[in-house]
């Protein structure tokens, strides 16, 4: 039978039928009162979701163009940065700021452990530097950094902060302004459930001074030109938008504040749950520091004997499930099961499923439904399902 | 009644149902054979229609980003261009390369005047430069410059040149290798009918060779990473691509070349032409030279007592269709006429309906029907209406 496959990576997600419906509108031209509402409420809803009252900015572009706008945007060519290096994407951030020819503290970490307060300190001690960026979800390793204390460390130095929360955003909390982070970055393909093709960053008063001096060559990302087009009595973008996935966008942000910031945080909270008790169930060993604040990502070792790609790899060939395998250095070691979206308890409960049959298939010993078993205790031991956010 | 916008304007134009409707697809995930054979027709797709058969690059961006990673790959500061400026989008790719550090040499024409080849030849006769950048359709202007000319002077000294064909790929006759264009640059939202938000970027092998020389910083438009990512087994993006508007595209492609690149072609030539005497039959002037190769735009000098801006902003309000006002020094003097894409004779009817009693509607004297009955006159002399590419 020919269905779609069904997206468990941490990113793209699965997109709801109203927002994929949504790209299939006619274009609103990008000039006019209907384009200025529709960027003024996709901007607005990504504010109360970033917990920010600063400006936000939207490029057609993914996760990745936003991250290279905040070293083109701040920086100017040897200035000092520090960058926690924790996982593939930590090493992206650093490799963006060195491409443009500045002064790049990396802090290295094994990949998997969390990014600690003390040598952030110590790393802006050592030396004056500009800025740190770091990622609140490392994506390869599910390990969610502690950017509250990490911001408290960067703000006391009096250096800006720019946050990587591509695969976080709207899955784990988040207090942009709370916890004074200067620069957030997010994408539409993760948690907001829409289709990949924007980028997302917030510009604190902080971050637009620095942007005065800063003389790295900017143009398509250049921040200013955002905010100056945003500022008209219709707002635009300086550049044509990418209209169908805005349009899409829109869709994903009412269903996500309709939902509600706190129940959509709680639904990931118990999916993670659900997840991880399901894979310890089957003798599986989770992977990397702080498990149980990683409600975007399960990070899972391989067992012995198994490699990790390879399991991705038939998980996908047989049952249609995509999930992620591990990267660099936990290449064949590592695999990863995204749940942050679109997701309710029984696309948890299938994909532990395909686990235990893949598994078994490999060799390995699984008592059948012991995860699935272990997940549904989970949500067994909730309040009234009528009150559980992952039950639809 | 509530019905879509017309756009009229050069981009970003119609797009069939078929185009959006493949929009609200299911996600195909972007690493397996799936996308890679999604990105394979794509890239195949448009060699064709470019008539390349250099390597054509996909970023999720607008056309802009794609005219930006021409100054990001080939450029290194300080490096001598030569830019000719005839309009707005010949002063975009120069600021741009300004913004990069490059040496700019400008030539300044008046906006609707055509590109010489002779002053290309003596500025680059003046002192040695890396590139040439240019227009094919200065879209502001809706001038076409002779492409095929320049790249003749431009090959002869040993230079490279990039054509933004962004507002006429696909719209007018192109040869990217039998002129010897080393860049050409695309948009999805243009002559193809796909929504906004893909850029298209082909290389020469001198233009591979300039970068591995080329110092200016790039990372989210860095060519090198997308030609190794398109070259796995499964093509690939190096950055999570706009998945939905890839699926668009396919579906707009194939519909271009069932239509066949010589018809396509045709219908722009017939309908640039019926526009034009149906705007010459109500009086007003045409703008810009060379106004028979302008078959993606008519620009259109505002009569005397009449504002352009205003024209347009009246059309709008009252009828609904979106034209283009006059940018820079021709703000209110010019209006423009997109015809580009998803057009057949019966749009430019309704078109130029619109526009008489505009100006009716203005105090300009028309005689009502009298623009459209230039055009049919167009449409009749044509041979059978079966064989006419601007009948459905």
């Amino acid at each position: 039978m020919d269905k779609p496959e069904i997206l468990m990576s941490p990113g793209p997600t699965p997109v709801p039928p109203e927002v994929l419906l949504a790209q299939a509108q006619p274009l609103v031209y990008h000039r006019g009162p209907g384009y200025g509402a529709l960027l003024r409420e996709v901007t607005e809803g990504l504010q109360q979701i970033m917990k920010t009252s600063n400006d936000v900015l939207v490029f057609a572009s993914s996760g990745t163009g936003g991250l290279e706008s905040v070293v083109a945007n701040l920086l100017s060519p040897s200035d000092r940065v520090v960058v926690p290096v924790a996982g593939y994407f930590g090493e992206r951030f650093a490799k963006i700021a060195v491409a443009y020819g500045a002064d790049v503290r990396t802090i290295d970490y094994a990949w998997g452990q969390a990014v600690r307060t003390d040598d952030v300190k110590a790393a802006l001690d050592e030396a004056p530097a500009k800025a740190v960026f770091m990622q609140q979800s490392e994506t390869s390793t599910g390990v969610i950094h502690d950017v509250e204390a990490v911001a408290a460390v960067v703000k006391e130095a009096g250096v800006l902060l720019a946050v990587d929360a591509v695969s976080s955003l709207g899955a784990v909390p988040y207090d942009g302004d709370g916890w004074g982070v200067d620069v957030t970055v997010g994408g539409s393909q993760k948690a907001f459930s829409a289709t990949p093709g924007l980028a997302f960053v917030s510009v604190s008063p902080a971050a637009w001074e620095a942007t005065k001096t800063a003389t790295n060559p900017r143009f398509y990302f250049d921040w200013a030109a955002y905010k100056a087009s945003y500022d008209l009595k219709n707002p635009e973008n300086p550049f044509t938008p990418a209209i169908s996935l805005m349009l899409g966008m829109r869709v994903a942000l009412r269903r996500y504040l309709d939902e509600g910031v706190d129940n959509v945080l709680a639904r990931h909270r118990i999916l993670s749950a659900a997840t991880k008790e399901g894979v310890r169930a089957l003798g599986l060993d989770l992977f990397g520091e702080g498990r149980e604040k990683a409600w975007a990502v399960t990070a899972v070792r391989a067992p012995e004997g198994i490699d990790g790609n390879e399991l991705v790899a038939k998980v996908r060939a047989d049952h249609s499930i995509i999930l992620a395998p591990g990267q660099g250095p936990l290449k064949g070691k590592v695999f990863r099961i995204g749940h942050l979206g679109y997701y309710d308890r029984f696309d948890i409960i299938r994909c532990l499923a395909a686990l235990e049959l893949t598994l078994h298939s490999m060799g390995y010993p699984v008592k059948p439904g012991s995860g699935v078993a272990a997940a549904e205790q989970v949500f067994a031991a909730r309040p009234a399902a009528s009150a559980d956010p992952t039950v639809r």
